[in-house]
Formats: structure tokens, sequence, C-alpha cells
């Protein structure tokens, strides 16, 4: 359990041992609370938890729980021998039903308190689900940061330019593996994005605007990037001993069945019609149209409005107005995808999907999508609509306004429009810096501030209340107040959402997958965000969130696809923004060649993708042919157990022999009993190869045999 | 064992308990011939097998090869017991190292004869190898056909139109997996053709030529089936307890690798590094589009000369010059497809895969892309080369040919050129109902003859020859004879590759895939053929081939890959055709949308197959369910043993109770020990509720705790 980066412990007082069960009983009623919170800690000591209770803010209560050495060291065992069971680890872990073990590093203790906290009481958990059904009122459950681990890693990595794989351990020892893979992932991207960013600098400097060949190198770059990330995760997957734990999964608690049944081994199953899941997930395509249209509307309607007004208005109020669309679409954007998140969720909710892993990247998906329209909609119609198309359809649709305010007796005063050539580079621009700057923002000082916040304003409201709060009743004992009020702080910080950051970094390549060519420097700009990105993002789980619960995973999961379709969709998309933008023209040849362009670079990068693909899938990794060497050596060791005895044949002993000749003798079959006796086959035939060939050397006939 | 279609067996001979070696020492010495026999003899009898050796035709001697009941038995169960490590089957067969077991069906314990014959001697097999290294001499190896199941199966296929799973078990337990897959392919094939032959009547009665919709339903048919047969194969592959199979197969004689080491264990590793093997496929590129072009233009030019002579020429000798370019074809296409052919054999021995699986899944992928060129070229050439630019190229064609014969004073004596409209659609015909003609003929009926015609040369020249043959020198025993004569003619048949005829219904696949609007009753075709050739396929395998031996595999292979392949450049090519054609115009307008109607349909197809794929995905099968169940309940009746002892926390005895205070108390860690006394989190927490409660409900401050 030593921690490469850990500091000796100071105090009596360990974190590493505690989990934190949050419950508010703020809205309930004094009996109800009572019986809720006894129901709460009978269900902890039946799972043979330990419990001390403190007071929290407010109207809540911190319940500290333990696993007492015995049961947690019995959980990690079996956690392991059930990873065995599902051919997740090689070898058998070792020992028996009794046994007990010291995980082999923080996150594996701490998962195995959260199960035993967590899962439902058949599987030996206290089944405690925060916010679900009768355990509304418990908050949150959570294990306490490991700061002292915290800081000095996060030190350690500051330091380093690039991450080892021992750093990876040293953040899946911490927060585990699904944490470890996102940093895993933006680290080898991070590694990759080295090459555009040279490339890029070159291109930016000597290459043609809209440089076909930087396009190609760019797109050659995805496809080998995400092949290479696919063996990576993989490759640690093994290494983490976690590939394919999708499989160990339990149902989440949320998971609705329509009938349950008994099966003959008297074993209960749930059962949720095939058929309904298939078409409830089918829903899927509609609402993701849907959804699509209506932010697409939106966002066409405030692109037009905001180029009428700044582009060809020349009127009064011209300075305040240039600022409406954008002030429209700051307001109305958060509202249609606040809805459709909502929507999204509902949707994944009414999905009903079996585990907990399914039913998050479901619904990290669908917000992808809209993210997805969001970000790379603009950009779209600057460089198909706008830029070829402008010149015919903004007067047109200056037309149409002007006729609008006629109507109300109002009047456009317009300059002449003339399409901005430039506009595409700075919508890119803007969307990727701006988009860059103001997530770092969103992400790490807003929730910080807010915190912070909510925290002066608790503090301000006790002090002037004249109600009693939990800790004025019970006052914290002087050697425990640090740790209470570090603990008390913990619980109120928000839940963190690895998917969150894998969206953000997916939708970065994907401004690169889409529109390199446009503006070949965002590459460094993207390797420098993200080398600053990767540890702030370890800083801001360490100090803004909860510690998550360690949870396994074996990759980024349906992120891939993700990957997968930007690149696809890259392929298309670069080459038609070269193939339209590099000639500076847009003649109708130039459209009419479009499609052939854009048909030779897909259908290129699809096969060089499949190239790359089975090369790299060949080569494998030094890890993935370890991991099937060892499977092969266990199952070699367990085959020649059954040979050792069993090398028939030769060395039988006489009475074997002739036993062997008198079932062949006693058989029903005679054919067997011709040439029985040792050695008789083999005179037999060598004295028949003899006769003939003899005859063939003397050319005379000896038809002669015994 | 009982076969469901095995009448009782007649005679004291059993046929499927013999596998017969073939050994040939016509091209051997006196010595020479007896040492080999010697040592085959002994590495047969060292493997613990039993043999009769009879004379052959000619200088060939037949050695019947036996396993004695123990060692069959334990070769089974140790076959069982290995699938079960490899994770194939989900439950351990039961028995130990001693147990012996008789095979399920027919197959299974021929399976195990064949490996004791053919594995090394390692392995526990007599390493006999037929053709390969010091085995030369050895022509094959072979189970002897059971020739009354197989009857009685092939009138029992007659009589049924459509094959149940029982059926296919059937041919499975008589010839194994592997053959089995291919009739599992025709079979599910054949039930999905009845899709396309109705719709392809009524698109031929009722709608226009190259009509849109039956173009649009026929692509994605093949979609459908294709991701259908996907899950059918893994369907299959539970039940016949074969799933993943390819991991067992041991490292084929012909391998070779760089260096062996023993690691730790004691273990011998063969070593080939990566980098060869992977750069060694690579050269699978270049040698693939070199035989491309080679082919491409063997086939253009033909294509170009019989358009010159068949449609313009009109001088003299036109009745005999017109079948010049067939007969050209005929006897180059041969030559250039022979010697491509050997290229092709000699790459994939070059690229050293490690199992004879690899191996042959290599070498039949390159064919294949030799045949799709062979077959689909013209059809390619005629569609998008000569009807739109023939009235262009085809003049040009001339002039040139005409400066060529006045070059010898000749003189090209020409009608005018129209192009023929219908050529596309004789063309398709030409190519599918000749083609399934003539393969029927090849396959069936030419074998056959030659196998006779040979045989009645072989008793002829016997009957005139003045020398002694093996069976002048010993008679046949009568109750033998008819017995040995079977056995002879057995000896003399081919080896069945099954690959071939997997490659027959890929290649049809992609006549429907490709080109199905040209000639819509095109399917009803396919329908037809392929229900007589399921049929005589089999008889084909049972009278005019040796007897495969039943090696096992989890479906068809890479012939996945072919089909994928062929339903996506389907859905390239069907747009294509169906955009040129049904307007029956060639515009300028016409060939300017057709990228964008390939680019459409390409990709509306490609979003549907993933849709289809991921729809049957989760629905699965029934079996692929069951199987996870069973592996599941293995898993939890085995964590449960673990747990049985294992309920901690209530129910514990005062004194481990006591036991496990102190332990707290004792630590050094006194956070724990406040609320160690049992119940006592639980009041402390109650009673802050309580008061809080309390004061809440009279807003006045109690502030009391004990």
């Amino acid at each position: 359990m030593a921690h490469p980066y850990a500091k000796p412990q100071r105090a009596p007082t360990t974190y590493n041992d505690k989990y934190v069960v949050l419950y508010d009983f703020g809205d309930a009623d004094h009996n109800e609370a009572i019986d809720e919170f006894k129901t709460l800690l009978q269900d902890l000591e039946e799972a043979g938890l330990d419990t001390e209770v403190r007071p929290g803010y407010d109207q809540s209560l911190l319940v500290f729980v333990k696993a007492p050495r015995e049961l947690l060291g019995h959980a990690v065992h079996k956690s392991r021998v059930k990873d065995w069971l599902y051919g997740i680890i090689p070898n058998h872990p070792g020992g028996d039903k009794n046994t007990v073990v010291k995980g082999d590093y923080e996150a594996e203790d701490i998962l195995s308190v959260y199960h035993l906290v967590n899962w439902p009481k058949d599987l030996g958990g206290a089944g405690i689900t925060p916010g679900i059904g009768k355990w509304e009122r418990v908050k949150s459950i959570f294990p306490l940061h490991n700061t002292e681990v915290n800081q000095s890693l996060l030190r350690h990595l500051s330091k380093r330019i690039f991450l080892a794989p021992e750093d990876l351990d040293s953040i899946r020892d911490l927060l585990g593996s699904k944490v470890a893979f996102y940093f895993a992932f933006i680290q080898t991207y991070l590694l990759f994005l080295s090459i555009p960013a040279t490339t890029g600098v070159i291109a930016w400097l000597w290459l043609p605007r809209y440089s076909l060949a930087y396009g190609i190198l760019t797109s050659v770059w995805c496809a080998v990037f995400l092949e290479y990330w696919k063996i990576t995760e993989v490759d640690l997957s093994l290494r983490w001993g976690v590939n394919n734990i999708q499989q160990v999964k339990v149902t989440r608690p949320q998971f609705k069945y329509d009938k349950s049944y008994v099966d003959k081994s008297g074993r209960t199953h749930y059962y949720f019609p095939k058929w309904k899941q298939i078409s409830r997930q089918l829903l899927q395509i509609p609402f993701l149209l849907f959804a699509m249209i209506a932010l697409g509307t939106a966002i066409v309607s405030v692109f037009a409005i905001e180029i009428l007004i700044s582009e060809t208005y020349a009127g009064p109020y011209k300075f305040y107005l240039e600022y409406l669309p954008t002030i429209l679409l700051a307001v109305s954007l958060p509202y249609i995808t606040t809805a459709l998140e909502d929507a999204a969720t509902w949707m994944t909710d009414f999905e009903n999907h079996r585990t907990a892993d399914l039913h998050e990247m479901s619904l990290t998906q669908k917000v992808f999508v809209l993210n997805t329209c969001t970000n790379y909609l603009p950009i779209f119609l600057t460089a198909f609509i706008y830029i070829p198309f402008g010149d015919d359809v903004v007067p047109r649709l200056e037309a149409v306004l002007q006729k609008l305010l006629a109507t109300v007796g109002q009047k456009f005063v317009h300059v002449p429009f003339r399409v901005d050539s430039d506009r595409l580079k700075n919508e890119v621009i803007a969307l990727t810096v701006t988009g860059q700057l103001s997530s770092f923002f969103e992400e790490n000082i807003m929730p910080l501030l807010k915190h912070k916040l909510s925290g002066w304003y608790r503090d301000y409201r006790e002090s002037r209340s004249q109600e009693a709060t939990l800790r004025s009743i019970v006052p914290d004992e002087p050697n425990e107040a640090e740790f209470l009020a570090r603990c008390r702080n913990e619980a109120t910080l928000p839940l963190y959402n690895v998917q969150d950051d894998i969206s953000e970094i997916v939708l970065q390549f994907g401004y690169l997958a889409l529109f390199s060519p446009v503006w070949p420097i965002i590459p460094i700009g993207f390797l420098i965000n993200n080398w600053i990105e990767l540890r702030s993002d370890f800083a801001k789980i360490s100090i803004e969130h909860q510690r998550p619960a360690p949870v396994r995973s074996d990759g980024i999961g349906p992120w891939i696809y993700s990957l997968d379709a930007l690149t696809w969709l890259g392929s298309i998309s670069t080459a038609a923004i070269v193939h339209l933008f590099s000639a500076d023209k847009f003649g109708n040849g130039s459209w009419a060649m479009l499609p052939v362009t854009v048909f030779i670079s897909e259908h290129v990068l699809l096969l060089l993708r499949v190239l790359v693909r089975s090369i790299l899938h060949q080569a494998g990794s030094e890890r993935i042919r370890e991991d099937r060497n060892q499977r092969y050596a266990h199952r070699v060791r367990h085959l020649e157990e059954m040979e050792a005895t069993k090398r028939a044949g030769l060395g039988l002993s006489v009475a074997e022999r002739e036993r062997r000749k008198s079932i062949l003798v006693t058989g029903n079959d005679v054919f067997w009993t011709k040439q029985v006796e040792d050695g008789a086959s083999e005179a037999f035939g060598v004295d028949l190869i003899r006769q003939i060939k003899r005859g063939e050397d003397s050319s005379s006939r000896e038809p002669k045999i015994d």
C-alpha cells in the first residue's frame, strides 16, 4: 500500500479507510428522519461495517463507515476471484474461501468498501444507493481524499513533461482505472499532437492556405492516432487487470424488470424483454433527429441574423444591434440545450439499461451529439453555405427582412453585402480558442468561486440564525476539528463525472479532424492547452470534487465510436474544405468535382485505416502477448498434468499388450485381428515392398508371401 | 453415437473406426521404401495406435489405423478439457486425468484419431503430415466414408424443402463443424434468397428496367442477410461448442521460426518476429495490385477485340473470327490465372502463418480477389465504359486497328458501330447462368468422369502389364474384398476443400449485391441453383472426395469480410447502375450527379447496416443468452461457495464482537473508538435528529445531549 508519492502520515487519523455516507434530513419530519436513519445504520451494520456518526452542515449527518480488516480483506479477495472467474485476470489469485488479503493499492481497498456500502444486500452490500428510492435523503456516499498523496502526485505531474506509465499507475492507484483511463487518453493524445503541431507550424509558415498536403497529413494522423489508442487501451487494461471488466458489472438499482422468475437451480432472474429494450433504444433516432433540427434551427437563425446585422446593416443602433444575436444565442441556447439534455436524461432512463456503465454511456453519447451540433454547425454553415453562397443568399434574406420591416413601417438601412472570406478562419478561431478558454474557466474557476461563495453564505446565515445547528449542539472535539471540517467541506463538493472531461477532448479532436486546414496552428494551441488541462484536471478532482469511487473500466468506452465517426467525417470534411477553398474560386467545375474529391478522400482513408488497424493489430503489444502467453502456460500446465500418466503404446507391460490383443480379437470386427501380433503389420508391408521392388529390379515375378 | 439416419450396420466390418494412411513407394528405391515404411509404422505404434496393412493400387500400401478404446476415449476427454480451458465450452467436462469417454458423435471420435495420427509427437500424436518433409510419400491420411449414413442423410435432405437445425447437426456429426458451417451458410442464404426472388419476379413483370425500388430493396436485403448470418454463425458455434475454436489450433508443421528458446518454466517457444510477419503480409498489396492489373489487361484486351470483331467487323472470315476472342480468353485466362494462383500459393507460404486455418484463409482470400476480377470486371466494363462511352471509344479503337492493319497491307472492312444496349443484361446472364451451369459441370460431372476414366485406364494398364501388382501378390480375402475395393477407391479420390464451395456462393452473392437491378430475375435462378447445389455438394463430398478430417471451425472465417466488402461495393455499384441506366440517357447532368447518388446511397446503407447490426446484436439469440447464463451460473455457484461461511456482522457471537471492538480500540486511530459499543452510532445520530427537529417544531433551543 506504500504509495510512491506519499509522505509518512502525520496524524493518528487515517483518511483512506473512511467512507462517508451523507444523510440530510432537512426535509423530513422528526419520526421519519429517525426511522430512516435507524434503518440506514442497521443496514450498514448488517453488512458488517463499523460506523461513527458526526454532525454535518445544516441538517445533515456524516456517517463514517469502515470495513473491518477481515471483511474488507475477504471482499478484496472475493473480487479478485470473481475477476478470475470472468476471465479478466489469467490466474486464480490463490487462497480459498476464507482468505483475507490487503488490496495491492489504495483504490482496490476503497472500491471494495464502496461495494460493501453500495451493492444490494444479496451481493453482500448494505444497498445504500444515494438519491434513489428509499435513500433519497442520502445525498452522497464518497471516500475521503488522500490529500497528501494528491498534492505530491500533482507536484510530480507538474514537473514532468510527459507522463510515464508509472505515473498513470499512480493515478489508477489513487482514483481507479476509469479516471486513470481519461488521463492515459489525454496523455497519448498529447504525445501524438506533437506531430500536427509541428507540421501545422510549418504549413502556417510556408504552405499555401488550405493546404492539401497538410490536410492529408492530419487525416492520416487522426486515423493512426485512433488505431494506436485502441491498442494502448487494451494494453493498459491488461496492465491494470481490467480487460473486459464490464462483464462483472452489477445491475443498477434503477433497472426495472417486467417480471422475475426462479429457475430450476433456485436462482432469481429479472426479465425485461429484449424487444422492449430495442424499441426504446430506437426512439433515440427520432429524438436525436428532432434535437438536431431544433438546435440547428436555433443556430441557423442566429447565424443569419448576425450576418444581416453585422455585415449589411447600416442603420441606427448598429452598435447595440450587433451584439443582439450573440446575446440571443447566449440566452436561448442554454435553455434549448438544457431542455434537450433533460429530454436525453429522461430518454436514457426510459431505455432502462442494466448496468450503470451502459446508462452513463448512453446518456453521454446523446449529450455529445448535441454538443457536436452546437460546436461544429456554425463552422459548417460558414464553410459550405455562407462563403460559397453568401452573395446569393444574403441579399435574398435581406429582401425578406426589408419586406417584414416595411409591414411595420420600418426601413432597413444597409450597406452592400460582400462575403467576408476570413469568416471561416475567424469562426474556427473563435470556437476553438474562446472555447478552450471558457471551458477552462467554467471547469476550474467557476465551481471554485461558487463553492467558496456558498460556503461564505452558509457561514453568514448560520451566524445570523437563531436556531441551533447540529455543530452547535455537539461541538467538534479539538483533535477531530480539522479533520471534520475537511469532511464537511468534501461533503458539499459536487460529484466528478469523467465523461465530461473525455467529451471535451473528443470535441477538440473533432476540430482537428474536421477543420484542420482552415487554421493549421490550432494543434499547437491544443498541445499547450492539453498539457495544462491534464494537470489542472487532476487538481480539479483533488480540490473541487468529491473523491470519485474508484470504479473500474477497461477504456474510454463508446468514445471510441465517436472518435471513429469524427475521423470518418473528417476525411469528408477536410477534403471538401481543401477542394473548395484552396482554389479560392467557387466556379461550377469546382462544385461538380467536389463529390469526386470527397469520394476518393473518404475511401482512400478508409482503406488506410483498415491497413493501419491490421498492422497494429498484428503487431499487438508486448503486454498483450504476455497475457496470451500466461493464459497459454496455465492451460498447458493443466493438460500436461492430464498427460503425465498417459503415454500409451510403447513401454506397455506384456500383460497389458496381451489384454489389448484379446480385446481386438474378441471384438466383433475380425479386420483388426489379422496383424495383431507385434510387428506383424510392419513385416507384412515390408515383405510386400520387397517383393515389388525386387520384381521391379529383376523384372521377374516371384509371387510368394508367408 | 446412434446416428438418426443410420440403419443397423450389416457387416462385421465397421468403417468409422478406421483411419487410412496411404503410403506410395512408387518413386522410392527398395531400401528407402522399407526404412520409411518401418518408421511410419513405428511412429504410429509409438503413439499407441493399432495398425493393419493391406495392398493398395499400384505401388501403394493402405495402412489402416485404429485408436484403442482407452487411448481414443482419453484423447476425446482431453480435447474437451482443452476446450474448457480455452473457454470454448462453459463447463468442465467432468472426470479426471484418467477419464475415458466416448465421443458424442462420430466426428468427435474421428477428429481425435486424426489428431493422434497428425499432431506432432510432443502433443501425443504420431506426427504423420502427408506430403510434407519426410512424409512426402504419404499421399494422404483420411477417414473412411460412412456410406450408409451418407446415403440415408442424402435421401433425407433431398426430401426436405428447407433444412432444420437438426439436419445441420447431422452433417456436423458426420463431417465436422467446418463443413457443416458451409451447409449452414448456404441454407441461410437460400432462405433469405426467397425475398429477392419474389420481389425480383415482381420487378421483372411490373417495374421499369433498372428499377430504383428493386435496387434499394436488394441492397438492404444484402445488409440484413449479412448481419443476420453473423448472429447465426455465433449461435451455431455455441450450439456446436466451437466458439473461438481457432484459439485451440496447433502450429502447422510448415511453420518456420527464426529461433527457439526455452523459458524459465522449461517450455520451448518458437519465435518468428512480428515485423517480419507483418512486412511479408504487406507484400500482398503490391502482389494483388499487380495481379489485378495483369488480369485486368487480359480481360480488357479480349473485351475490346471481341467488340471490334463482333460489332464492327464485316470482312471475310467473320464467322470464324467472331469466335477468336472467346477462344483467346479461354486459352489465355487459365494460364494467367494458374500462374497467379501459383504465385499466391508461394506468397502465402512465404507469409508463414502459424496455423493451418490462417494459412488456408489467407490463400483463399487471395484467390477470391482474383476470382472477383475475372467475374465482375467484364460487367463493370460493359456498364461503365462500353455502354456510356462506346460510341466514342469504339470508333477510335477501330481507327487504331485500321492503321495497324494498313501497315501490313490489310484492310478492315467494317459496319458502322452502334452500342448494343442489351449487352449489359446479356453479359450478366452469360456470366451468371453459364457460370452456374459450367461450375456445376466442373464440380460434379467432370471429376466423376475423370475418376471413372482413370480407373478404367488403370485396370486396362494392369491387365496388359507383365509385372506383378501388390494385389496380385496378396489377393484380397473374400470377406474383405468388397471393403478393400472401396478403400482403394477412396484412396484415389481428391481432397475436399470447403473453401472452394464457399467461394462459389460468395461470388454468387456478389452478383446479387453488385448488379441486381440489371436483370431482376437472377435471384430466382440462384434460389433454384442453390437448392440443388446444397444437395449435390453433399453428394459430391460423399462420392467424389475423400472424407475430410472433421476439422472444427466457428464459422466461415474471413469470408465475412468478403461479404462485407461486396455489400459495401454493392451499395455503390447498384446506385451507379440505377442512376445511369434507369434514365436511359447519358447526358452530362446524369454524370455530374452520379457521385452524389453514389455518396448518398453508400452512406445511407452504411448507417442502415450499423442500425441493423446493433439491433440484431442487442437481440442476440436464445442460445447466446443461454451460453451467457450458463457461464454466469457457474461463476455465481463458485462465489456463493466462497460466501457461505462469510456473512459477517449480524449473528456474531458475543466473544467475536468483543474481539472486534478490542481491535478497534487498540488500533492507532482513536476516531473509530468513540461509538464502538453496540448501537452507539445510532443513538448518537437519533439524538441529534431529535434535538434539531424538536427545536424546529417548537422553535426553541434545547441544546442538550448525553
